[in-house]
């Protein structure tokens, strides 16, 4: 069997766009930075949006659909947001093409000219919270819980399927509150569902944190993040929740009156996920032989790959994986029989393998005469011959126990890769030796922060919730520090 | 209680426009031509996406993703194409905002020009086509059945809410094939999808047919089309399905080894629907009291009223109501239990017949000592006193009865408001008197089909597919005709 992906050790950076190509997730567009997501990698996305649309609407949100243009003042109004979001985008002037006077296809009308352009949606504030300003008037109009799935686009000069492209389809939370404290809770409560999300369905533990000012969002007095750790040692931002105080409302004029009469400014929450999540899905569990796929999020969960040689032996072993896939679907386990006569049992269990089907029944003429099958655990790559009576009972607990140990996995290998450094000379040895999450002891100020990146390429990825108060001295400057922050290099 | 919307009798464009304003469901937005789907409006529209998703992977498509924008010399490939979708259209020509050099706010940055224009995608045909040529090498490539729901931009000049805006919401398929065969049967499939879709979920009878060559989707071979009729006697057209022959693989070079090991062009077909769909069915249903949903698609299928006087009361009523809510709950109905306090129970009356609530469910102090409740059908506006007792088992009944009910009253209406007719004179004097659909006899010419539509405004809306062999006259030119075709003036 030849080797479909370049292995991680090799290069680990084209391993992942091996196994994105090579297992039919994605692939690059006719469209300069533009992904095409492709079945399988859309059926997984499409797992995901479930279960976080399902965590939404538990936690009280309600969908809405507002427009893909914004008129190009709208960005101003919002003096930071201009500088993080006004600038690389995609501007729409004109609204009509003609056919060339030269007879040479279309060309663009230039009597078609928009008065003020319109930019294709990098995010949604400006334009929701223009809306919301006709939505508000009392504090019984509060709150406005409200969540967006669309697609964004930011004119990225580098992509990387997933990771990073210039269209990318997300979801986007807007809510609307009468006090400061209850919009830091809503803050707070969405960044718990992506931490809930990311580690019970994804299997991937993050660390849940605040970001410094310099890495804050675009207009939010506060940014709450997910940090994940991918394989090669480099964490990757998964998902923002951002308390925004009432610089929107300010800048949309948005006010209310509140209990006692009196007129206020709204407070404002945004947070958002989007196919980022996809990549970090890919980086966190897969190996040299492909996709690994948690079972909860997996599109197929057993695959049923039949071992013959005649005819005759299909159909018996038809007739059994008909019967297996029956009674597992009726606990709602996703099963495929793969009874396809062109292809090879080889490449099937290969091809399998490089999509992450959590399990793998096998069955041959010996299993039938046996009353047995072959399973085979993606995750570890073992095998076991087992009876198939009481097999509905059988895969469930192994796709539980699939679930759990990858987790574990990635938390080991986060623990193995977190290191305590005090001292910058070692954390920048470190850094290079053997990467990964570094606890370090930060001053505070901008000035270090910026110095450690401009000399070492890793960020404070946040300052963690659950850090302790451990009063230490910064690895820069000496300066006190009342608690150690992340560091990393990142995606 | 002041009247909300204006009466259909008195204006139905305005009655229409009202009643998506006051209950909720859209407003335009501060961008020409684009709507603000509303909670409650996209709280159907989801439940519309969840239906028709779940029918088509029932008949064997996948979900995918394909880019926003599109080249512009993608459109001039295929010739009919061009002409139909590539004039009114959203064009990006920059990539790149930059600082006003005059301090006022932002401007498009000169320098960051596309050396080719982008299209923000008007129908994806080109861009998917362009994409199927690397997936299609042999017949074991096909079919592809592939769906997208995505949203899609028309420079629309004179625009209405859900039924003809600049952006909307929609879902196209786009599948290729081996044989012609192959492409027309799914072509009919798709259309039997939304039929069906129409009559059993929207409960809004449609006439299923074959457009004229004039109305055909732009690189179409046939498009099939579902026609509902609407309250004031127009045409919606509601969903299209086309087969598209070669002419898209021809446009793009696609083609495939066939089980002969020759080479041959692929056939194609699309097929869509969009938030068009809530313009039908909030005109197919509705009254001048407000939306009238079928109780399937309904967001919240019985609401709970407490009708009281003192704190207590309530706090009796309540109990009565949790315990209802929590039973139909359990069935699997959709129930909103409104305590507010701060509004009466006649404003709640009023406010969930606008929204379409198609059972509501009222209690008071007499019913508590009966173990009664009053339940009110929106459909009929009729009151009823029924026992609490057994309440779990009575209300899907109910909820059954109204979904058919409305589809036989709006299949009434449509029975009532088309007609047979031969004389071309009559046919202009019924249209304005009575409007609806016209089953009349047409030579099959271009030019008398342009002929009507000049002098009438009515348009072919489909060759029904059931449509009997009945040979006569053409109404206009007296040419021999083999069957009535639908004429109807239309939205």
């Amino acid at each position: 069997m030849a080797k479909v992906l370049t292995s991680r050790s090799e290069n680990y950076a084209q391993w992942y766009n091996d196994l994105v190509i090579k297992a039919d997730l994605a692939e690059n567009s006719a469209v300069r930075g533009c992904m095409v997501i492709k079945p399988y990698g859309y059926a997984i996305w499409e797992r995901m949006q479930r279960v976080l649309d399902d965590m939404f609407k538990e936690t009280g949100h309600v969908n809405a659909y507002f427009p893909l243009f914004i008129p190009k003042s709208f960005f101003s109004k919002e003096a930071d947001h201009v500088d993080g979001f006004a600038k690389e985008c995609a501007v729409v002037t004109h609204y009509r093409l003609m056919n060339d006077p030269d007879g040479k296809g279309v060309v663009v009308d230039p009597q078609a000219k928009l008065e003020e352009e319109y930019i294709v949606r990098p995010t949604s504030e400006t334009i929701i919270w223009n809306t919301y300003k006709n939505w508000i008037q009392s504090y019984r109009d509060l709150p406005i819980l409200i969540n967006q799935w669309a697609n964004v686009v930011r004119w990225e000069m580098r992509t990387r399927l997933f990771l990073r492209t210039t269209e990318f389809l997300w979801q986007e939370g807007h809510t609307a509150h009468a006090t400061r404290e209850e919009a830091i809770q809503e803050a707070e409560t969405m960044l718990k569902v992506y931490a809930s999300f990311a580690e019970e369905w994804m299997a991937m533990p993050v660390v849940q944190g605040y970001k410094t000012a310099s890495e804050r969002f675009a207009g939010a007095l506060e940014t709450l993040t997910i940090e994940a750790l991918m394989q090669d040692g480099k964490a990757l931002q998964s998902g923002t929740s951002h308390f925004l105080g009432q610089n929107f409302a300010k800048a949309f004029d948005v006010t209310f009156t509140n209990e006692e009469g009196k007129n206020e400014y709204v407070w404002a929450t945004s947070w958002g996920v989007s196919t980022r999540l996809m990549g970090a899905l890919i980086m966190a569990h897969s190996d040299d032989h492909g996709l690994v796929l948690p079972p909860k999020l997996a599109p197929i969960q057993v695959v049923i790959v039949p071992i013959y040689k005649k005819a005759e032996e299909l159909a018996e072993i038809s007739e059994v994986a008909q019967n297996i896939k029956e009674k597992l679907k009726s606990k709602g386990i996703t099963v495929k029989f793969d009874n396809d006569d062109k292809k090879k049992p080889g490449w099937k269990f290969a091809e399998y393998e490089l999509k992450g089907v959590p399990l793998r029944i096998a069955i041959g003429p010996r299993d039938l005469k046996n009353k047995t099958l072959e399973i085979a655990r993606r995750d570890t790559l073992t095998k076991e011959i087992i009876s198939v009576e009481g097999i509905e009972n059988k895969i469930q607990p192994l796709l539980d126990d699939i679930q759990e140990n990858i987790f574990k996995k990635a938390l080991e290998f986060r623990k193995q890769n977190t290191t305590t450094v005090d001292d910058y000379d070692e954390f920048k040895k470190l850094l290079d030796e053997k990467g990964g999450f570094f606890l370090c002891h930060w001053d505070g100020s901008d000035e270090t922060e910026e110095k450690i990146k401009n000399e070492t390429k890793a960020t404070i990825r946040c300052i963690p919730i659950d850090a302790p108060d451990e009063p230490g001295k910064c690895m820069v400057t000496g300066k006190p520090s009342q608690k150690r922050v992340l560091f990393a290099r990142s995606y």
